[in-house]
């Protein structure tokens, strides 16, 4: 397998650790990303790991994945819950989504319950930390062995 | 650990491999029974596994889980959306509990887009068909670790 | 043909004749099954009566009629506005289903005007009281008759 | 009995054969004309079958019903979904009122599940295709049996 | 004053008298029509009276009435509740326009609270019986009085 | 006739003549006071006038007017849309009840189109300015006469 | 007074004293039996105290004491607010029915704010934790004196 | 025990008797107060009995009970369903609080099935007529009893 | 091409230049099909120019588009906001349909931005005034070429 | 300038220091008050300072400010929230308004969230506590010298 | 005229031709701007055609558009649904703005059929694919010759 | 105090002057800028003041206040009632924070009406013009000095 998996994280993921320790645990970005890496290396999926809080930015990132990557796991963060364009972008590629989320959404304020990402993704995964992202990683690696 | 997991599973799920296979795939639920038995194995945890179509049944035995489970790994199935009995027989055992659904149901019918057991999950899992109550058992085993 | 067809009843039908007889009549439930017994022999259909008062028994027999029936006519009661167990019981049958309703339920509370179970029947005959069985075995010999 | 069953049928029913055969089948109008004349004859009624795309001509035809039939049965089309008017008519009459409808309504789109029809009809008969409108003339001989 | 009052009647009101009359009264559209010219003619004002089921019909009279009447009173009956169309038509006309109602419309079902010509009409009289359309003819009167 | 028609007005109706005079005219409520004197006179009915901006004041009254009003004409103001205590009230007396609006209430503000009032009136006038009251009265009068 | 008062208890009460005692107590169902006896003994009522996790079995339990209770005090717990069978099967019984909650539901998620039983009790009880079953049997009590 | 306990009554309670009877009974709110002062001369309690159609006057008398009353029973009336002011009053006293409705609120209008009391109230008795505030009286007992 | 392209007006739009000018603009009907039938000749498609108050005879005209029209352009008016017997019309006809609008249905009341015409029509033109109609023209001019 | 500032306070604000300080602090009416005299002595603007249980005193004070005051500052409590009457008085008057709350009623409960008064004040502090009435004098000041 | 036509296009445009192509057609985007230069080319319009993912340089554009152009056509893709900070900016420029659609954005998800452009734009054409384009340039060219 | 108070401006703000006057003012944002800077000036305070229409850069520079600012005092603009990003920002941050709007937002559109910023301020100043940024920073000025 040559092609990475994209794992994309969206706004104020960069505070991870400072930001609500009691709802979003106290690892930081980067030991998500550490996390991610060991993970991706035991299974052979090299992983592109990449955080924005723009909306553009994350569009943008989406589509350069459509042909440049083998899977997208993807953490909208609030914009999950806003952003139809996000939802297009990846509703046009042709690689498995997998959405998570590090907080388990449905137990959170109404507004956080629906997100535009979910109708369209593989799978869902919610609620168990970074341990969710390490989840969405394997869940990637098997469905890429079924031909 | 010598107390077993936990995994309840709902109505018309006994069915599987039958019933609209486009959505629930072609694996039967005693498939789904032996993967788990098998990761169960792996990670040295017991695995109870159950079926039934009864609301009160399933009620009984997230109770009897209460005392007797390391964990519950529970798809109430359709009950999911209308049961708030189930919802508080989960609340009331002191237990990690994981909701796993084999379908996406955010991409099906309006009525399952909302599930009373989420909020109340320690994690969601849903859209990676049987392979979902593998990643399931792997988050159980995780949590199990952390004291 | 030699399988029956399944006449299910739900919660409280087993009251007939007692329970508030202006809305559904002072016939009792032996009376209707004496009735579709009778026209059943004259169109040479055998039947299978059965009432129920709990969800997961009426779930148990549609789907034991998936496989020994050669039809499905159900008054599911009360249960037909919440269990969207028995509708997934029925969408997995590859049978003909008739939802039959004794009183008219859209002249009467809000709460009774949804059915789970109408928007997956082959037909719906609501209003005639008894007489909407009869009517129900009628719709099931003629569809049993086109190839 | 000397008064005629009045079939009423609403907008667009006389484009059945060719309007969405998939959902309405293949026979025209005409066929369930034939058949409600001959299941009338069986039972020895009268039919008068009519058909109009004006919600005026036929709030008229059930003002008329009123002293000149013995029972209507009514297919309005889309008027059932919209029209006061007609409800109010039929309920002004003092003859049976069945509702028919080709299609099973519930499983179409949202603004199709509500008639105002429905909560004022004795029964309402419905995703039989033209078969149904035999039964509702049963089901007018039934009701016109008992005194 | 030379133009007349237009009176205008929705569906079913020529059933007055037998229609519901618990809730109507037991006057007929005739005796309305007569109390109607002798207020008229107390006043000294012309009425033409007129009746239809079909919104069609009403709307053209409603066009008629904006060049040839001095002003409308409207029982559009249940159209009140339907049609967008009349109430165009009224709104485009240049003549005072009272609303009337034989019944409490807010006494009866809950889609017969809403109207769409009270809006825009001059004012509303609901609830009198067949005194509300000499209330009407009064009022329209004392608006024809002031410059 | 001994009893007076007590006449009814709720809050900030002490204002008018100068409140919003677009919406509610020039008249005062004095100047509405006298007509209603004058038609009073004209129709043999004494009138008792009130004004309150006491929701407990006008509970008050009208239970006073229970036993000491041969009608009552209410024009509860901004109450009208918000106060259960004064439709309870009114409810509780057996005379009849006029509900009056100076303004067309369903051209305003979405919250005005609701009248807690309404549906346990004898009748609506509404949108006439002060010639409203005197309706209302014409309207006592006539409802007096009949036995 | 020979026939029990039936106490009927549903989902998970089973679990008093263990489940959430910061909303339910610390005294288990027993502990409520017991209190109930008592209470039955000084006022000489017999008391048929049961409790199960399934609906059908209390439909069943209800249908029992159509003939054969002098009145039900029913606790259906989380069923209060989903089941449609419940309420159908205390509509159809001829004795008082008393409905409790230990907790104070309106003070709790908003799915528990309405219950399918409410509307057809003779009367609600509901905040006092066990207390309230006193209270309950009282008023039945209380009640089964008026002739 | 020295304070009081008072018993507060909304808007028209003190038409008891007279107001519809089919729902309030023939008691009148002297007889509710005779019958609560024997209830509390019982269980050794001083019972503050008052009643009144103003809003503003019931919040000065919850405020007055905050430092001068053991406990509040609190009939609101109509004002149950409209009024946060009473809420916010009854929320800032430390003492125990007692819902009574004579009637079953629940199965009335929809408008008075949500009452703003209810949440913040200790406990809520209602459907039981006077019997209710006795009943009241006793769980205000029980409550000071528990230190 | 031999079949004409048919333009149907519905209610009130034959007051066009009259009724409200700022909202519809001075531009008469007739101005409007001279429009059409010049945009018509340049472009070589013959235009059968319509309208009416009827909504009964709109679907009558829409039927004989079916078989006599090479495409439909429409502008319901209010009918395009309450008609599913236009849209079921529509739907049936093998032709492209593009709905016209002459003012901007979203900058108007709420109940205008709802047509049942949209969602099964071509193309929509709207906010454009009678160069809408042109608009239209041409893009079914466009459609025909594509084969 | 020699009109004085109104500034109004509703329901239950007399309470203030006792009632729920985590929400609304512990400074005492009085202590609000002092402070805005000392901000009126400091710009040369006079306060005159109220508070009211009563609605209609509200309404009646805010009346009184029509014409004798130079600005009203209004904390209308609970009342913010459900009166229509206060509005409507606040709109009648020709004085600046400015609308405070204590806490953050978007932070609170949802029907805090709605005021009536908001739409029609001139502007809104809301949050600062008792600093919120400094905000709002200094407010009005600024507006007074504009001219 | 010297001012261009500002082209603006949102979010996933740049994917045309390879997104979802049974909804969008086979188009490129640059094959549109090649379409709109052409038809800017013979209507004399110069042509300024840009793409962007974010929302904020959608928001800049259009500023610039505001001195820099003589109309907008703008297709925001998915911002249109949920971008106020878009309909602010197009509110704020004095230029015509036509809405453009490539697909019937009332034949897909309910999402989808709410634009916040539309109430301020000028006109809105939607369904006609890439030809939409060139009808709005047509639209602007005639909305610029009126003076 | 060495930190400054940071002010950010959210999308079209850059427009103030030229944009709908007559609900923002003819002030510019230099205006503004100018007016906050004079008033840090006098309460000691550095003033941060920054612009822009970039969702993602409002969230870099809010996280940029967590640990370089005294408080945030923003105008979001449009993206108030639709950037859950924003909030999440704001709420990560441990600052004041302090929402201010020009124009009254509770007397514009309904989606105006809330904003996903308001529950997680501070407090909110609404409808003063650019007077209530001084305000604003008055109460921040206010909320340092208490320890």
């Amino acid at each position: 397998m040559t092609r990475p998996v994209f794992i994309l994280n969206g706004p104020n993921l960069n505070l991870l650790g400072q930001r609500e320790p009691e709802i979003y645990g106290h690892d930081t970005l980067a030991d998500i990303e550490n996390l991610c890496r060991e993970t991706g290396k035991k299974l052979n999926l090299e992983v592109e790991f990449r955080q924005s809080n723009h909306e553009g930015v994350l569009v943008d990132w989406i589509q350069e994945a459509g042909s440049g990557s083998a899977a997208v796991i993807i953490n909208a963060g609030a914009l999950s819950h806003t952003s139809i364009a996000i939802m297009d972008a990846l509703k046009a590629i042709p690689v498995p989504i997998i959405e998570v989320h590090l907080s388990n959404i449905f137990a959170r304020e109404e507004f956080r319950h629906h997100s535009y990402i979910s109708p369209i993704a593989t799978g869902i995964i919610c609620g168990f930390g970074p341990k969710g992202y390490q989840l969405g990683i394997e869940a990637v690696y098997e469905s890429l062995k079924r031909p």
